[in-house]
């Protein structure tokens, strides 16, 4: 069972939690809460309905606000934020790295904003500002300007001298990046390489200078996926003219990865990824109720699909019994072809290059699980209404869905795409509006040309 | 759009290869191959239909064979282990990590195994025997033995001099572990606490001990989550005797995330994440069918309650038209819930400390939407059929099944979970069930009572 060691572990302090705070003991709330990681409280107060959220937010230590800020979903933030004054807030943020502070900077009331600008030194304003420059989702918003430079005709003793002098590193740092002295970005030099060459080796022997640096502008998805496909822990990130600008750390970038599968998970429901569990439910009904709304429109179309044969159900209402059968499947059958297709567009795996073998592989596998389901389900059918011409029907009908479930889970994904669309949000509803209309259409459409006289 | 710029960049990649395919130019396949990175390689086969898969493996330089093969599902590395000989696969397993070799070693042939095992020399063959005593999914498969150890008891110089003498460092190391004379875990030394300190410095003075090791049996899940709440890249794994054993690196932490996000948007539609998107149609054709199977029952179940009002719908047809409506809304509206649980009992922020609280919001918001769209749906079928009383049956019938799928979408998942189901695979079944026979039985049962006189 994949999930349940954490939902062992974390339900096991969200019991303990909650006991405590029903019997109004605070104190062992507050040792509680405190001995998790900020991650770890983030995900605590994710899972805690409003009231008892604001208690135990209040609970936690000081220092840890600004980075379990970091690790919760907008919208439980916005909750978080809300039982904040101005100084907390200042407090909770004036301490986290730029890249994090970036992050959290746009659900700030502007007031804060202006605050916490102020309260910062001239250096960190202004890589903040140079930050919130760039767009969202790009490699420019995720980096981290702290970087550790040197050059490249030194030696390893002279850059150790430099290190000791200057202290702490970042955290995650396991390369040096070597830059011009136009603070262009030559290449990196790993910890490790330092510490297992002598004193004197130059710098320039020791560069790695084959990782490619990665492009301010490039996507979050393209960073996640450069990360995963060359085992990154960090990478340095260059403008259009390679001068060093900072970089990203594998911490970020599992986030990232994260959040796609969040998205692709709760798209295909017409849900957002930062929706709180606890979200006030007027909110989660209203934006629940246009993607209903959306569905509903489609059950329209295949009702009234249905609404053309009345007569045919009139004389024939075991039709009736049956119909849902022949839509339902297809949408089964669909629902496969579509999530190994959402993957493959997702990893880039499928493109114009093999659409038609993919089509042909899986039309063939559709058009022979519609033959297997379709005689079991003729045999049933028989047994059931004592009518071969019945049998006769759902048996076509179902192999004839199945078919077009197969060719619509291959084709809706690809067309979403090459317009432009995300195929994992609106896929499933598309699917299942030609498997609906399809089948009703043909169950109904062959019964009526072939059963009534 | 989230996945454009990997579908662009690697469809690109895949459109050219195909073309040079084609054209059976396979110099520029072999050049275009072989500046990628094995993964990225990986990737590519996944995307090539069985024949042209097997002549760009071919292709492949042979040192990169091993890497290649471990970064490819299981049913695709199948088919690539297929087209080798048992010396080319010998040559290409050799250099491997222990721990990808151990990820590697159940799907070679036995006969394979043994000459693997016999080219390899006695210390390596030990660790790799005890990397596979774990079972699948644990944490002792995934780390590798390779690790770096110093005593507490010298000086950062002491480190720096041996370190220079051993050379190379294992891949991704971040710390060094300290460990006692019976090779017991202490605590961990950074690299960069190494470099930035004087050489007179005791390492003793710069051990972090507040990192728990992970457990060798610890759940491959657990682990994942212990590196993603604490920011890690490497962690120490130690038996029950807190002995070091190995450590386990980010990397496979990002493998392993990305294998349950798979996990849960596959296993949703009863597939499998190794699945090859070019697997052989009769393979699978009787996978799928096995899934197509159970919901053709649940599909019948459902079936069997429309035929239960046969006699309802002979009266008056306009039911056989309206109510698919009725039954499909309520499955998409229980799947908005179950998405969201899904991903809450995964990220353990579900449990029974809170579901009546979850149940309480999420009945309020399914009874809402049902009033909302309810009323709408009633007011259009009074234009559609002109009567009230079916105005009034579709009214309810919707407003009750969109409350029963409020209650099932968290009702369903945290059932599954309570029994030891993975309720990522199988709770969409299970609600659409609900759905469907509530949404027939509801509609059906109130025209029965109500508008039959």
């Amino acid at each position: 069972m994949a999930e349940a060691v954490r939902h062992d572990k974390t339900s096991r302090q969200l019991r303990l939690l909650s006991d405590a705070l029903d019997s109004g003991r605070l104190g062992p709330v507050r040792r509680l809460v405190n001995t998790l990681a900020p991650a770890e409280i983030g995900n605590l107060l994710e899972s805690l309905p409003p009231g008892k959220r604001e208690v135990v937010w209040g609970l936690v230590d000081a220092e840890d606000d600004g980075e379990v800020l970091v690790h919760v979903g907008d919208e439980v933030r916005e909750s978080l934020l809300a039982a904040m004054d101005t100084d907390e807030i200042i407090a909770a943020v004036e301490d986290l790295d730029i890249d994090d502070l970036a992050d959290l900077v746009e659900d700030l009331p502007a007031t804060v904003i202006d605050e916490v600008l102020k309260s910062m030194d001239r250096d960190n304003r202004e890589r903040l500002e140079q930050v919130l420059s760039y767009p969202e989702d790009t490699a420019g918003r995720l980096m981290n300007p702290d970087v550790v430079t040197v050059r490249a005709d030194v030696n390893v003793d002279v850059v150790l001298r430099f290190l000791r002098l200057r202290g702490e590193l970042p955290e995650h740092t396991d390369h040096l990046y070597v830059v011009s002295r136009r603070h262009q970005y030559l290449g990196r030099v790993s910890l490790a390489s330092l510490v297992t060459h002598e004193d004197s080796t130059p710098i320039n022997r020791l560069i790695d200078d084959e990782q490619p640096a990665i492009d301010v502008d490039e996507s979050d998805d393209e960073v996640a996926r450069q990360f995963s496909d060359h085992d990154w822990i960090s990478a340095p990130v260059v403008d259009d003219n390679n001068i060093l600008l900072g970089r990203i750390t594998i911490d970020d970038v599992v986030d990232i990865i994260r959040e796609q599968a969040e998205h692709q998970a709760l798209g295909a429901a017409g849900l957002d990824e930062e929706e709180d569990l606890f979200s006030p439910v007027w909110r989660a009904m209203r934006r629940r109720l246009i993607w209903l709304s959306i569905n509903l429109g489609t059950a329209f179309l295949a009702a009234s699909v249905v609404g053309q044969f009345e007569g045919t159900i009139d004389k024939l209402v075991a039709l009736a019994v049956l119909m849902p059968i022949v839509a339902g499947m297809g949408g089964n059958a669909g629902t496969q072809v579509l999530a190994l297709m959402i993957r493959g567009l997702a990893l880039g795996q499928v493109g114009a290059a093999n659409v038609k073998t993919l089509l042909w592989k899986e039309a063939r596998v559709g058009l022979l699980n519609g033959l297997v389901l379709g005689a079991l389900l003729a045999v049933i059918v028989f047994f059931w209404f004592h009518s071969a011409g019945l049998s006769a029907v759902i048996f076509i009908a179902l192999t004839a869905n199945l078919l077009f479930a197969a060719l619509a889970g291959v084709m809706v994904p690809v067309t979403l795409k090459r317009f432009g669309y995300d195929p994992a949000l609106a896929s499933s509803i598309f699917l299942t509006t030609v498997t609906d209309v399809m089948g009703f259409f043909t169950f109904l459409g062959l019964a009526t040309l072939l059963l009534l006289h």
